[in-house]
């Protein structure tokens, strides 16, 4: 068999399947064989999916219903609606490596956002009868401590921005291992310790049983009056209710929240409406198609040499 | 003489004169004799004025009168004031490499918070009947370009997080020489093919006579729609009613200001009203004044050694 004859049958069952499909059709080693590519689980034929690249949420529906399944490559950062269905006995690759320009982007933003207080000065601009020469209050991240949570691989993209702003930076893992580019790492049940030990605290920890309500009462009573907290992993992380009263307490200064247990969040919620919170929509990293489509295909050669495809989930770990 | 003996006798004149005296006062080599420390001029026994530590817009109004003024180092970043004086006898020394670490945060908390588009995301949160969810369009500083005009020391301090955020980096010099660390660099009489290569454009030219007026209709008319210019510099360099025509036009995005013709800007001045225009109230890069201090001290071992300080301003120059 020569090199370049390889043809993998696909389906493409996702929102940004017409971005994938012109990605793919570029490829040549292997060829791609679209059988199907849609964004409607219903238009599925269940016996031909052997390989499909899915958003999460749209493959949930008829995973099951799928006997031939083989290895569906996610299209998302978060994987829990494929894992929370009883279908097992198939390989599901996740997304890794293409989240941590926009992340670092979207944090630096914020953490510049509140250290500079851009909107005390949006707000004395606009501010009538007053000596709009007085300037607001503002500060520098240097010297001051970030905190992440769940110190993976897009938390590792945070790293050499926050260094080259003179911050330190201190991380919480399960493990508690040392890791370089952190100055500390504490342990899930030193949470009240570290987050007092933070100026910003940023959540990226993915969606699994020991990460919900991670963010409780207890963790943000330790908190800084002055400190913001970036929920960019999950919504699950965060009790709601005790997240609004600790803000109500001047616990913490703000929250900049990205993603929510209900989303979309709907416009009733209090989240929208509370002036300590910025809602930014599931925003923070969203991936190019390009990129998924790349890391597919980088899959797929590994997939035809037999070779398990890169960024497997561990379905009981849920990561 | 042992090294340990010197003493040099010194007046404070500034608005940070407390602040600058407990500093000098921790050091021992050379000790200072600090005859007089005030902000204000009329208390200066002009004769008794050798050497001398002052904010330039304050020794402005006496240096004329100091007849045995050897010496002044400055606190500021802009020298101005006293470079329109006659009097030119003296050393005037400068302050360099204190303003780039604040000048980086401030001009990178800009430069996300347009790409990043917050002030859509707050408007669209604070937005009644509406979906909410809808997100507002957002961009990336990554693969953007950024035209720093004036590449000098403060320049050379966003390098690395231009860098780092994968922007391309662009300037503008007198001399148009090849500079490490920029992409391409452009001559003054190429300003207009300068302005239309730029994403983002600051302004951090120093207050000469070749730069008043530098940013006028030629300049903004090149600019691209999308692009937004921030001037951290001198006001001179705008060419104020251009400015705000070019906003009226979307000949730009918006314009960040935080250095005027007039400084306090009035409260009636056009461009705290106009919604394409951020104020922020010279506040970009304030200097520490132990950072002041800490120059004035290692120029001050130079003087009583017979050495020019760092950083002296050549008159005719203007830097």
């Amino acid at each position: 068999m020569s090199k370049n004859t390889h043809a993998l049958d696909i389906v493409i069952l996702s929102k940004e399947y017409a971005a994938y499909k012109a990605a793919l059709e570029t490829y040549t080693e292997p060829t791609f064989t679209i059988t199907q590519a849609t964004d409607d689980p219903l238009q599925i034929d269940h016996d031909k999916v052997r390989v499909m690249l899915a958003d999460p949420g749209l493959a949930a529906s008829i995973v099951d219903k799928c006997d031939n399944l083989q290895w569906i490559q996610s299209g998302w950062a978060g994987n829990t609606p494929l894992i929370k269905q009883n279908k097992r006995n198939y390989v599901l690759s996740g997304v890794k490596g293409v989240f941590g320009r926009q992340m670092r982007e979207y944090v630096f933003a914020y953490l510049l956002y509140f250290a500079r207080n851009i909107q005390a000065f949006y707000t004395a601009q606009k501010n009538e009868g007053f000596n709009k020469w007085n300037k607001p209050e503002y500060g520098y991240l240097a010297g001051k401590t970030l905190g992440i949570c769940g110190a993976g691989s897009i938390a590792q993209s945070l790293l050499p921005v926050a260094d080259i702003f003179n911050m330190r930076v201190i991380g919480l893992t399960r493990s508690g291992e040392a890791m370089t580019g952190y100055d500390k790492i504490y342990t899930p049940d030193q949470k009240a310790t570290f987050a007092a030990d933070c100026d910003f605290l940023v959540n990226l920890l993915p969606d699994t049983p020991d990460t919900h309500n991670f963010f409780d009462k207890s963790l943000f009573q330790a908190m800084s009056k002055d400190s913001v907290l970036i929920n960019a992993g999950r919504g699950s992380a965060i009790e709601e209710q005790a997240l609004t009263e600790a803000l109500n307490n001047d616990n913490l200064r703000a929250a900049v929240l990205d993603v929510f247990r209900q989303e979309p969040l709907p416009d009733h919620h209090p989240f929208w409406h509370h002036d300590k919170i910025i809602v930014t929509q599931h925003t923070a990293a969203e991936s190019d198609p390009k990129d998924i489509a790349a890391l597919f295909h980088h899959n797929a050669q590994r997939f035809i040499h037999n070779k398990s495809p890169e960024h497997v989930i561990d379905f009981d770990k849920g990561y």
